[in-house]
This record gives structure tokens, sequence and C-alpha cells, in this order.
């Protein structure tokens, strides 16, 4: 970072782009408040071809550089024992499982995922998180769905390159770069991926370990950005904030840090976004009806999620 | 069931109703096919009045007599405990994990969740599921999502009565008076919802054993009538096939055997209805937009969603 | 309880019996001090038939009246998938999970599981055991096993029934008369099991609730009988404490309380004893070597187990 | 391995050393048959300073190198909510799960986790290891526990070396040697652990990829050594198998296809060894009686465990 992203001017940002109070008192759902019955009808406005594309990655059930962790997917009875006993009916069932926060899981972040100075977004304490659950500021808050225009800006394509290496900050002029080149216009309400070329980097090169390696995403000048144009929900084929760290004392992910706690903005981090900016380019259109249907968890913090678009 | 359901005519019914072949000797999609650009454009000028709602039950974490095998629901760290080390850095993390096959995890069930003789839709072996998960038909044919116009028909409301017995079986004729009460038609590539008042009865009663007590569903009458229609999915606040069992000995759950098997109509399972009719209710209109997002589980037999009307 | 036994009663009872402070301020292993070198030489020497015998009853994993919460056993994959690839060998692989705790599997409980005002055995604070584990009093007290004496005081056997009804308490009277019918006497770093005739009422009458329908169990006036014997650690086909609950204010389960806080007894729960009570009276003999292996959980709250009689 | 050990020579090696049916055609305890009474005795008569050890290592809850499927540890209440509701009791609990099998869980392997020929020990079919688990040959086997005189032989302190190398193979001459130096001999129905330094060169080099880098282990000369000898059960800190496998086509684990499937001998991996050796080291004695006590999983294929050492 420059020298200007000090903590100090860090601190000036997230009190800048703070939406605590704005919504009561008591709100928890934050930035979705911004997405408007109107704003649904302009969502489904959006479909014109009537293709729908998946922003999600596989579940990660093998162990990788990314993905250290792996998810579960067992089966419970295949084929090779099916038959339900006292009842005639042939049936196969599995499991899933998985702890969805990570470098390798396409899911959500609920607004109670993480704190600045032990407060969650709207001020509730860190204690409102318990080891037995979140009281407050769960995924329960986008329970009834989250349907709103989606805006996809494709930076590798800006920049004429294959994908952002590990690291990089795209900034908010470069978001407005890409606007232009695309000919759309982020606007209140609207759902916001940024792609960064993770999809092609690794079809390419292989997986990688995000915590050594890093990740691309969005330098902290995209934080007054993105509050400024009221945008709802941010996603992104990494997790917004470019890893190892924005290098900033104290504001190790300013998205983290500014999105979730300050905007009260949901998170939606690795997604896959190759197979949406195709589409995007041979329709010639980068704006579509995004749906986000997290499981209702109750006091969960995120849930794993296949974003769709339709475009 | 009536004498004229007997194992030769549910096997008449399953010959006739088969799509196996229809759309080509590999195809995995089944009626999905029937959902096309067109239909994905109905569904999003089905939006009217940009609400959204939550077609989905709260994952199932409590012991319940509807749920003897609760999901999982476990924080891997909360605010007692939230600093990352050596990253200066307070997030929580949890961890979900579901069996969702069963009786209170509202799912879709994958087409190679049932076989009749062995073969699931379009004739794929029971084998091709193995311990290791399922090599054909597996939920990844819905990876891209299913958005389509969705119908719900009520009969609880045509009725005039709060709830349907467990056990109940509701006939195409009783489908088709609940289209003429509410003014609504079922066409090619929608989503049928059938809703039996089983929340409500829960509200009322509490929870109850679907496999000892039984729930509403629908008569095996209704299988040739979707197939006339055309439903690409068909969902329901039970199961579909009333329980326990149709009585009609080799086809216990006609719904499962007919649907997923021969038509290739993928179900949704255990539905939470009610918000749903409350609001077309008050809007008047008992179609709308229906997005339904699995996760993207390789080889999996189906998945835990949340499935969001907009209407 | 009789009048005698109010929470005054109780807390003085907590006192007179507290080990705190007695191996050390940092002492984790509590009466597992007890099983000096010489108790674990009197273990092996009561190997005298040189049977094994399992105190342990089956993984649970199905959902029972007395197991609402049912372990987990999954294939990974079985004979149907069982070459590795690239590797030519034929092998198979399963799962195994468990929320131990509760009524229904064999488990050892760590000294951190129960406080009493919010402190543990010793006098460490509840706030030691955070969402990511347990600081002090986890379960590595026990990481290199428990092996010492073991006496199992069969009460079904002396009071002539097959089984003490649910809730009923067993005194230290009836202890000390089942120690003279049987020809033992528990001395100090012994591991004494009591058994209750919980498994031959569950093979007679099916499982059942012990939430709903209680337990048997011990009465609080052994707990200071057990403190002068010395007893290392209690183990029991119940809960040790009679359920539900004593009836003492704030002393609901006397043991659980005043065995695992102020001793520092560790806990042997949902034993199976049938099995070794029709050893033990075989051989004519109630003492045999016991080994309890618990599994090496960094800061964890107990462990499932099969405790293993060598009599 | 030298040109001798070609596939035909294993496959008559695997012959010679069958026990299929010497037990009865139904026995699915294999070696588990040479330990008897007067064995247990002599395990027993072992144990002479009183002192135990555990052979396991820690459950490996983190991702590492030898780890790509970490163990889950999960809290379901910890101490910032642990007062039960409606009970004034203050508890908290937590969950295990784990894949055991893999390289980095010590856990014993029950005779049907490998087949040769689709067959596992005694000629039952793999087809007899079903989805939902093991009709034969499951840990059920040694569910009552596991109780003999056991001998560990130290390699790398008969070599003088701190460790083996990964792919080292210790010969059946080098065992020989080993009991000589340390005055012991393997005798029918011990357990026998080899030790081959894997936690000191853990120690000192942090953990490694078994799979990419490699385990010391037995050379297939040890298995006709193990046959004669009579051993009931075989243990390591590795998988008794050298990694990354023998090199003899067809027979890439000799010990896990000779040992497990030929001669019916339950295999004990990833133990931790290097506190056995120094106590034995320290006493002067090299047989103690080693208690193994696997989970009750029914049609399980295993189970972690953790051996301990009465020295």
């Amino acid at each position: 970072m420059s020298e200007t992203w000090t903590p100090d001017h860090m601190r000036k940002v997230f009190e800048q782009v703070k939406n605590w109070g704005r919504w009561g008192a008591d709100d928890e759902r934050g930035a979705l408040n911004l997405i408007t019955p109107a704003k649904r009808r302009e969502g489904a406005a959006a479909v014109v071809a009537g293709e729908t594309v998946s922003c999600a990655l596989e579940l990660p059930v093998h162990p990788s550089p990314e993905n250290p962790h792996p998810a579960m997917h067992m089966m419970l009875a295949a084929g090779d024992d099916c038959l339900i006993p006292g009842f005639n009916f042939e049936s196969v069932m599995d499991f899933v499982g998985v702890a969805f926060h990570g470098m390798a899981t396409s899911h959500i972040d609920a607004l109670c995922h993480v704190f600045v100075d032990g407060q969650m977004y709207n001020g509730f304490s860190k204690h409102d998180v318990k080891s037995t659950g979140a009281l407050r500021g769960s995924i329960m808050a986008a329970r009834d769905g989250i349907s709103s225009r989606g805006v996809l800006l494709d930076i590798p394509r800006l920049l004429g390159v294959p994908w952002l290496e590990p690291g990089t900050a795209v900034t908010a002029s470069q978001l407005e770069q890409a606007e232009e080149s695309q000919g759309v216009r982020v606007a209140e309400g609207d759902i916001l991926l940024v792609g960064t070329g993770r999809d092609a980097r690794r079809a390419e090169k292989g997986p990688w370990s995000p915590i050594q390696t890093g990740l691309a995403g969005l330098h902290p000048d995209c934080v007054p950005w993105l509050h400024a144009r009221g945008v709802a929900v941010l996603g992104g084929d990494g997790v917004s904030d470019p890893l190892p760290g924005s290098g900033i004392p104290d504001w190790p992910m300013p998205f983290h840090q500014c999105a979730l706690v300050a905007m009260g903005v949901h998170l939606l981090d690795n997604l896959r976004l190759d197979a949406l900016a195709e589409a995007c380019s041979r329709h010639g259109r980068w704006v579509f009806q995004l749906g986000v249907a997290p499981l209702r968890v109750d006091k969960g913090t995120g849930s794993p999620v296949n974003p769709i678009a339709v475009l």
C-alpha cells in the first residue's frame, strides 16, 4: 500500500462508510436493505437471453493447496445396497458437510463473520457470537434469498491479461475503467462481482495456497467507492481482499473489515466467474439477474452457496 | 388406493410417461430440458411485486419426531476466541453438515436418488451409483441452477381446511380444481409446487413422524397428468408421495418412482410453503419466478436447497 | 432426596471432598494421581483367567429414544469401488464421528466437562474452555491411558432384581452391602464401576429416553464415601447421577458436580456392564484389571472409549 | 526389491502364510485367536514398573503434509454458553470425527480393510463390504479389546541412527538382530511393534507426505518370518509397508495384503513409538503388556485407537 493507507486513514475510511444505525438500531440486514422491490424487478428485467450460469466452484472434497480442509461428501447407501428394508423401494443417499469459510468453497459471509474492535455490523458485540452460534448478524438476515441486478467487472479483460497475479490490488479507478470499457455502471442495490482471473490461473497453473502465495483483490480505495455507489453485496473469485493481507497494520483485510462490519455489505467469496465472463462476453451484456440462496442455518456465520446468474 | 391401481397398472403408467431417450441416450437432465430460454424469460416476467420468499425450512439441527438424524451446525471459533493467530483479524467460523434426504430438510432429489428394477432415469444402472458417489444422474445435472416459472397449487385453500391429514392423496382432478380456483394453468416447463398444509399442522400440533404417522401427497393419477402438462420439476411441503406408502405392491412411492425414474422430473422435498401461500394470496397471483440453486456436489444424489420465489 | 440434602448441605459436601490444590495448583489429573505404579501392578495382578470383556456399547449410529443425536459411520469406499487409482491395491475405508456426551455413547468425561459456579476442578475458569477447545482440564490429562484395578458392584444382584427402575438412587450403605455380598472392598486408586441393570432393562423393554423417563444412579451420600475410599475413576451403566436430576436446587447432578469438579474424579458414562457382571459372576471374582484409553484429542472435553476389563 | 521378489514369488508367499480356514470357515478374528488366556496372563505378568505409555499420536485436526484430510474436533458448547436451559447445570461438550485410515491417525485396520483378488481374510468377498458397512471382517472381531504381551523392536537403535529414511525396508534378518541386541524374542500371540524413527524424523524435519516422500517399513521377507513366529497383531510408526510401494507389480503393499488378507493379522498404523522406546530403554526391558481398545463400530473397517503399553 502507498503511504496514504495508514491505520489512521483506514480508521477514517471505516468511520466514513459506516452504515450503523442507518436502517435502525436493531437492523441485521445491512446493505441488503438497498435491494428494494424496484431493484428486484430491475434484476428480473435484466433477463434477456434466458440462460443460467453458476458462479460456484464444485464443493471442494479433495485436498489441495487451496483447500487444506476438504469438504465431506459421503454416501450413506449406494447401488450395492439400496433396497430399503421392509419397504420395496430402491434408493441411495449421501451426506454433505463443509467448513465453508476458507479459500476453496464458494460461500457467503454473514455480517457476524468479522469484528473490528470486538464489534460487528451495527455495533453488536463479538460476545453475541457464542460457541453455540450467532445471536446477532447471522446468515438468517438473508434467509429469504437475495435477488437483484448483478454486474460483473472483468479486470483481466480490461487489462488484456489472462489473470491478475496473486497479491494484485485492483483500484477504484480500474473499476471505473472497466465500467466504461464494458458499458455498464454500478448502481445502488446492485450485486457487484469483480473477476480477477483466478479460474484461468488455476486452470493453467494448478491450485495454489492463497495463504502462502496470495490472491488478487481490491485496493482499499475501492471501499469508499463501493459506499458511494451503494453496492448491496460484493463478490469475487477471490475473497475481495488481496492476500496475503493489505500490509496496513490492524487492517489486514480492509474489505472484510469495512464491507462486512462498517457498511453491512455481505461478501461472496471464492466464486467461479470464468463461465459468467464468457457468457456476458458472448451476449455483449455485463448485467444480469443474480440470485443467492443461503441455506437457512439458524445462528450461522454464512453458508455455502451456488449463486445463479440469469442472463 | 382403489382397485384400479394395481402393480400392473402402475407399470403401464410408468411405461407411458417414460422420457428415456427423449433427450438423447446420454441425457442426465431429464425434464429440466423443458425449461427453455423462453421459459426462463417467462419466469423472469412473472416478477411483478419484487418480493422474495424462501420455500425452505430451517436446517434441522435439533432432533424431533420428524428429524431423527439432526443436521450438524458447529462453531469452529466464536467471539470468545476470534483473533486469528499472527494476523490481527477477528473472525468467527462454523461447519454445516447434513444427511439431507429424509423428512425434515428442504432438498432436491437428483435423478439417481431412486431406481426401479435397478435402473435410474434414462436406463442407467444402479451400479453407476457407487460407494464413492454417483457416476450418472448426479445433482450436477442441475449445477447451473434451475430458474423457471413456478406455480403454487394450495390444496387446503381449495378445500377450505387448514391442512390435509397425513396419508391424504390429492387427485389430478383436485389439482385442476385448484388451478381453476386460483386462476392459473400449469404449463410445460413450469416448476409445480403443491401445498398440503404441513407447516400449518406442524405449527398447531407440533412435529410428527412422517414414517409412523404419514404425510399428505399426490394420488398416482397425478403422474400422467404431470406428464401431460410437461412439468419440469415437482415440489411439495411433504415428499410428493403420501406416506406411509401408496399401498400398491412394488410401487410404494409412485412419484419417487415415476417422476424421478420414468419422467426425469427432479423432486423438491420438505419445502416450507406457508409463507409463499400467504404472499401469493396477498398479491392475488399464484405464479412467480422460482430459483433453485443446488450446491455443486460432484457425484451427489441431491442437495439441501433454499428455493427462492420472486413474486 | 430426603430433607437433609439441601443446597447448603450439598455445598458443604462439595467443600469437604474438594481436592483442589492437593496435587499442586497446576494439576489437571485429579484423582488419576491416586493410580500409582504400585496400583497399576495391583491391577495387572488381578488378571487371573486371562479373559477380556468390553464395557462399551456399540457406537450408537441409529436414532432411538436414548439417542436423539446418532453417531456417524459412513463408508468412504466399499467393495464396489475399492481399487485405488494408479495403485493396484484394493482397499475400503470409512469415517466415524460422534458427539459422545449424551446418554447412549460409552465415554469418559474430562474434568473440564462440568463447572460449579463457573469453575472446574482445581479452580480453573469456565473461560478456559473456549469455542476452539479446552485449555485446561482436557482429556489429555489421561492421554497415556488409565490402567488400574477395577471393581464392579452389581446392585441388582444385591437386591435380587433384574434392574433398578429409572430414578432409583443407590445409597452408600447399599454400596457397602454389595461389597460385603461380593467379597470385595473398594480401595484407593480403584476404578469403581456400579451396575444398575440398564442393559437388562433395555433388552427387555427396549430403549427409553433418559431425559424423560430417567436413569438409576447414585445417592449423593455416596459422594463422601467415594472420597473416603479414594476412588480414582467412577463409572456406571448410566451417568452416575440418577435422572431426571437430584431434585436438590442448584445441584441437579451431584456426581457430575462433586466427582468431576470437587474431587477431580473422571467419570465413565453409559457403559455396558452386563457382560462384565456375567464374567465376574462366572469367575466368582469382582476385581479385574481395567484399561481405559481415551483418544488423544487435544483440548477435548472427553472421548468415546471402549474400557476393557481383563479378568 | 531384489529380483527374487517377483509377483510370482509374492503369490507363493501369500499362499504359504495363508491362515484361511485355520480357525474355522466362519472365523473373523484371524490371528487374534493366537492370543490365548495364557497369553493374556503373560501380558499382565510383563507389568513390572507400573508405568503406562501411549502409543498414539494426537488426533490430527490440523492439515499438514502427512494429513491432507484433517480430523474434526468441534465444540458444541463452551464456557461462554454452558448453562443447560431449564436445568441449572454448567456443562461443555464437543464432537470428534475422523476418516482414520490414512497416514496421520493412529488406528487399527480391520481384516476387511484390504482385499487380494476381491477376497478378504478367510475368503470372504469384497462384496460383503457394502456402501452401508462391512458384513464380514469388521472391527467388531476385536470388540472385546486386545490384550497381550507386546514387544518393541527399535531398528534405528539397532543401526545407531536417529531414524530410517523414507522408503527403507527393514529385513527379517534385521528384526532378528534387534531381538538379539535387545534381549527379546518374538513369540506366538505377541503384538509386535516395529519402530523406524518416524517421530524423531518428524520432530527434526517437520511432517512430510508419506505418499510423495515415502515411509520406512518392512521388507516382504518379514512376511514368512511373522507367520513363523505367530505374531498376533503387527504395528509400527508407519504403515508396516514401506512407501511409496514395494515396486512388486500387483503387490504394492505386501503387509497390507499378506498380513491382513492371508494371515488375518490386524495392523496398527501410524503409532507414536518414541515415548515407548524411551521408557523401554529406561527400564531395560522391551516387553510389556499392550492393550488395544477399538471403538465398537458395527460394520466398521477399523477404528482410531490409543494403544496403551503398561510396563
